[in-house]
């Protein structure tokens, strides 16, 4: 039996779970896009390709897979850098690119989209820095097998991988016989050491005295979510998530305290941290930014770490063994009764400030304010920049799930994610109401705003709360406090909706500012923030320079520098 | 005598003419950026690092030259795209990247804006594919002759090249003794086959009896334009451009007939073309989308071709010899009585609709209404879509520059461009009321919009024609018709300057609309439109597949092929 090319690629696609494609048409992809919905898959045009690829981010770290089209050279090189935030913090996209027909191709004509120079493999190249896997789909004998191929190290990986499709390959026909199998994750061999190292972790945890786990954001792509879980509520242990980690546990559970900060947050944790004897330590990712600048990686001494493609107890690896299959044998192997008791510190408790309805807003507050907001399964998305450093305080519903940047930290991700998220989100649920809530700085926001647009067309439920300080504030944190380069031109953000295609009486009414706690209640109580759709905008008014938490600490050192 | 690094290069780039960088900051970046403005160059942020990519190349073009600032990874992959472009196009564009410190790097630190793999040279690698030289400022002994080389490849290439600044060494001190010499082309020596060269061309010359000369668009950054216009003058010979080469002469010279389109074009021209015995053939570009489908590259066996790095005639191939020497010694040397004078073909006269005022407005007769706008020292910019078809019909004032897609067509690049032509524009003439005109579908408008902030802030005198026909109306005539994926969401044009911060007034004053032919032109004899200043826009509605010229023939092909 034989089916079209298109239809092969985007059956598989399907078969893995994908709803929706993101992308931008372009002459070299036209005939490809012909199949998108003729396969059942909805096509998700955004304004532009970057802005795509991080919509497609969004829509993989919620989906755990995502699709992405663009066309050859100007297309897909736009998408690049999502492509690569997707690689560095492990969200898998399938990268579609279609491309010139194989005879242009051959003959090294000039065509457009090309540097004009007969070369046509500089951009796989290019994109072969940040993807797992690539194929150029050009012999349909090969084309079921690298497809298949390709989707798996996909999901391997949790990182994109690339596919290009000329323009004459979409509708030849290829053997469709693989397609009644599902590709899956293959499973492991049982290696050897197995059993062993079972009994290891076991003994280390019967032996505790001072034991915690830790939850770092790699666990979010390792399939063992459900199982963390049940280890926090089986041991009753204190657990802490790392900046990345944040709400892959449910927070609140007794013994989940939050974020770990090191010496930078609680000193009653950090104690408690240094003199743990056993740190069970989840999903690793130790990038500067993750670890509090590398001050937060467990004392190897004292860990059991368990990675995508190893684990480690003191300093022994053991590879080839996956947490995905470790984890459920020490729940079904624990005896409970011999797992310690421990009290962890305390719980912080930070010093509330009384506000006045007629303050000003500032950052030291907010998050604490604008938590009520967040309820069971709602999505909140921090981008990076104060609103990120921020959010990792908030105390997050069961269910809720947080994404905040980790390490690639590319601003303006955050909005289009927020689309790509969302779908998701409402496509996995089943929803109508499934809602979003995004935090987001006025100098990120004009990095991406378009896609506010696709929002609105798209009818996703999404409150963005756009954090108006005239700039970029982190940056002015970091350095150049008073420098005019991190100054951005001022926008009307009361008039966005209205811009972006929002109906007139909606785009009026779904609109809110805040400059004071009293105009930020009345905001955060209305009806139409509360319980109503669509999308809705609260813009809040926050000081150039004002900043809370490690950034504060920056700004003081710079000032003090001044002198 | 040393000078910090940063003073050193700033200074280079101001020696070569720059007088403003585009870019974006980022942590990587921030030192590099306190130097900007010290030594005398202005900082222009844009939203984000892709529009400032395209910003730097509309620069180049009017300036010869431009800079970028980027940050290391995510910044400088979102911009990658738009230095490919100019790449494609010839812009050299100093793209130059604040990288993590040294002791960073050299330690494989897994710091933010990496793969989180310890791996720091892969966007270097990336850029390499792009860009024609890439140094590494990485030890202060090296740096000023770096510096030196890299901004001579630019200078001679045209094309851009990649700069990567460790952030600990913005302020190293380097030795300074390069600067007294401003860095220039090297003249090549005089090879021994110029004089016969120089015989052979004036021979042909003298014995031609069908001549013409053909601009195509490499002369533009060939130093040649000067030269180019006396020998269209000297000779009177008919004159064409290609399309890329569109405004490179004067086009109100009677010998001057506008843009040759092959078979698609006048089949006069063509025939003129096809019986030629001499085709002098300036700053060749043999790209699909600039040669008509390779349908207008001339015949060797009667050609002169002047490219940048050699000078063909018949098919002998002279390299080293390069057009800005040979063609000022053509024109001294050239015994003006033994010139051939010859008769062209007739112009064009292009059936003149009569237009009611109360008709719609259709693309065949827009551009020839919308002409009388242009006057004398306009920017005309025309972006790819219908809008890039209809310019090539525009007879142009003297002294008009119109950019226009040639090769790479990356939709959404010509706005940004608009931005950095019109600032360039304005600092080279030091006028003003220097002005541009940009055409532009309301699909690539979406695509990079941002910058209409970024030209409000910047006080640039720029009047955007949007043409509104609901999506992307090229790409339905290439493919897909009725297919939603050629869709956009829709947009309040009418707000989009007030949303991106313009005063109140001109917000509402300077937006126009028209669906008319009468409302189109009360908008073009509007004041504001004639002589106002600032950001205006008329957006201009028209059919969803109304299209002309050759892009009708895709359509009506298309439609034959649904029966």
């Amino acid at each position: 039996m034989s089916i079209k090319l298109a239809d092969y690629l985007f059956t598989r696609l399907r078969q893995l779970g994908i709803r929706s494609i993101f992308g931008v048409p372009g002459d070299y992809n036209l005939h490809l896009l012909d199949f998108v919905q003729p396969s059942g898959l909805a096509w998700v045009g955004t304004c532009n390709e970057l802005n795509a690829a991080y919509a497609a981010d969004g829509y993989a770290r919620t989906n755990g897979l995502s699709a992405l089209i663009t066309t050859f050279g100007v297309g897909e090189l736009s998408a690049i850098n999502g492509v690569a935030g997707a690689y560095a913090e492990k969200a898998p996209i399938i990268h579609i690119v279609g491309t010139p027909a194989r005879a242009t191709q051959d003959s090294r004509a000039l065509v457009h989209h090309t540097l004009a120079d007969g070369e046509f493999r500089r951009f796989a190249d290019m994109a072969s820095h940040v993807t797992v896997a690539q194929v150029d789909l050009k012999d349909p004998r090969l084309v079921p097998d690298q497809i298949d191929w390709v989707l798996r190290e996909a999901l391997i990986h949790n990182r994109p991988v690339y596919l290009e499709v000329p323009d004459d390959m979409v509708d030849v026909l290829v053997d469709a016989s693989n397609l009644p199998s599902v590709i899956c994750i293959p499973l492991a061999p049982v290696t050897g050491h197995e059993p062993v190292l079972l009994g290891r972790i076991l003994e280390r945890i019967y032996a505790a005295t001072r034991p915690l786990i830790l939850v770092d954001g790699e666990s979010r792509c390792m399939d063992i979510l459900g199982d963390i879980d049940r280890l926090v509520k089986t041991t009753d242990w204190p657990t802490w998530t790392t900046i990345f980690g944040k709400s892959l546990v449910n927070e609140q559970l007794p013994n989940v305290y939050g974020v770990y900060a090191g010496s930078l947050g609680d000193p009653q944790w950090k104690d408690y941290f240094d003199s743990a004897d056993l740190i069970i330590n989840m999903g690793p990712h130790y990038s500067d930014t993750n670890s509090q600048n590398f001050t937060t990686i467990p004392n190897p001494a004292v860990t059991i770490t368990l990675a995508n493609t190893y684990i480690q107890i003191d300093n022994d690896v053991y590879r080839d063994t996956h947490p995905s299959s470790i984890l459920p044998q020490i729940l079904r192997n624990i005896d409970s009764s011999r797992i310690p008791r421990v009290t962890g510190p305390a719980k912080s408790v930070k010093e509330v400030n009384q506000l006045k309805p007629s303050d000003s807003i500032t950052q030291n507050d907010f998050y604490r304010i604008v938590n009520s907001l967040i309820r069971e399964d709602d999505l909140v998305l921090t981008e990076t920049g104060t609103a990120a450093h921020g959010g990792r305080n908030m105390v997050l519903p069961q269910n809720t799930r947080l994404f905040g940047p980790a390490t690639w930290l590319s601003i303006g991700y955050m909005l289009p994610a927020t689309l790509g998220a969302t779908l998701a989100q409402r496509e996995r649920t089943n929803n109508p109401e499934s809602r979003a809530i995004l935090f987001i700085g006025d100098g990120s926001l004009q990095m991406t705003v378009q896609e506010i647009s696709t929002m609105i067309r798209e009818n996703l439920n999404v409150v963005i709360i756009v954090i108006n300080n005239e700039g970029y504030t982190i940056e002015r944190a970091i350095h150049g406090r008073k420098q005019s380069y991190n100054d951005i031109a001022p926008w009307r953000h009361a008039q966005a909706l209205g811009f972006f295609g929002a109906d007139d009486k909606p785009a009026r009414q779904n609109y809110f500012s805040a400059w004071t706690w009293g105009e930020l209640d009345a905001a955060l109580r209305d009806k139409r923030i509360q319980n109503g759709t669509g999308l809705r905008i609260i813009e809040v008014f926050m000081g150039r320079e004002d900043v809370q938490g490690a950034l504060l600490r920056l700004m003081e050192k710079q000032i003090a520098d001044e002198y």
